[in-house]
């Protein structure tokens, strides 16, 4: 018998802006950096105020949306994850890396607000998503459903040994001046994150110094043993600036 | 400034074999039958036992998939739900209705096992899928990231009087002798169908009796207050013959 056959043209509902800037950094989960906030907008014509009507009632929402970094590099059958060391290969579908098979990424979040004056743009936070994300739907999270109390097992637990995260005086100033002039929680954004080591494993091994783009903000660290140290942070040069 | 734009072409992963024949009685979220069955038969390049190496150690997996007899009928902005006694109505991103953009489902199941003896097949229960689904991704269920137990709220908790189900001699020796020749505990699943009351409110207003197809089983089934009666079970005549 032939295999039935079934393709479909994914339509972006809606694109999100997120303080993760780049790949690197950003959160391997959701809720790991509770700090981390995004906003989603949505686009004609998925933005109208109707469309979201109750959801405000909801804690937290589902997001399935594109791994769009990742398309351009393909996807393999196994992968190796970090949380591993690096030393193991798991199946693609064992593990929730961005490169597999359509691309799809699945993330609960937590709904701060959603504002309908001007279109419609949720107000999200404890995002593990990149800026510039295509969001395919948003779903209310239901707990009766979504979250399983004997939901167990498999190969990595959530247990581990987060690393320690200091700051120097100059980056701890300039994280107090940022968050001024901003509003955003920076210092806590940065120990959140750090904390959850986001180095690859071939990457614990060949250097001790790293740099990382959140927001607009270049941060130099530096590792040694379990313990994080925050070098510097400086606003990145504009493209096209002198 | 233009809004970024992304399409994608979805590819299925696999289909679903499950007892669901047809949308009516099927549970409107996973968990609510755990009798009920599924298979995931995963298709080329897709089918390789390397690409699941290291799921079978979680309970349960996420399935992504499309509602493809949603697809015909198109999407509203907003949907009167089921539970609402459709008095009410919610905008189609604070529901799980399968008439939405995208057309996009999600559920997380139970994973009873997997066969790579012929290709790669998934076992799973407590399914909420039609038969002929076509999944389009498979994640392991992480308890850390994924059961919020803070995730709240929202217009409907789950708390619902359940209907009391009986059955008539002539369907409960049905069962019986089905189950013996087959291995599907029908009645069982057939109890756990009727007590979530699977009328839409406009049927529930308009009928007293109903029909419904398990595996190839169509069941007659009656409700008088808060209790669902099953009259009849028989075997649906194939079509073509006589």
């Amino acid at each position: 018998m032939e295999p039935p056959t079934f393709t479909a043209l994914l339509e972006p509902i809606g694109f999100i802006s997120s303080c993760f800037t780049e790949k690197f950094g950003t959160p391997r989960q959701p809720g790991l950096a509770p700090s981390a906030t995004a906003r989603l907008s949505l686009i004609e014509p998925f933005n109208r105020s109707e469309m979201v009507r109750g959801l405000e009632t909801f804690s937290h929402v589902w997001l399935q949306f594109v791994f769009h970094q990742a398309v351009g590099d393909g996807w393999k059958t196994t992968v190796r994850p970090p949380r591993l060391d690096g030393n193991e290969r798991k199946g693609v579908f064992a593990t929730r890396s961005p490169h597999r098979p359509n691309f799809l990424g699945l993330s609960a979040v937590k709904l701060d607000g959603i504002d309908c004056t001007d279109g419609v743009v949720l107000r999200l936070s404890g995002v593990d998503l990149l800026d510039g994300t295509p969001v395919i739907d948003i779903k209310p999270y239901l707990r009766y459903a979504d979250c399983l109390e004997d939901g167990g097992g498999g190969w990595f637990s959530g247990d581990f040994n987060k690393l320690g995260v200091s700051f120097s005086d100059e980056a701890a100033g300039f994280c107090e001046a940022y968050e001024k002039t901003t509003g955003h929680r920076l210092s806590e954004l940065i120990r959140e994150v750090l904390q959850e080591d986001p180095r690859s494993a071939a990457q614990r091994e060949k250097k001790s110094e790293f740099g990382m783009l959140l927001f607009d903000v270049n941060i130099r660290w530096r590792v040694a043993g379990s313990v994080c140290r925050v070098i510097s942070c400086s606003r990145k040069r504009r493209k096209g600036s002198l």
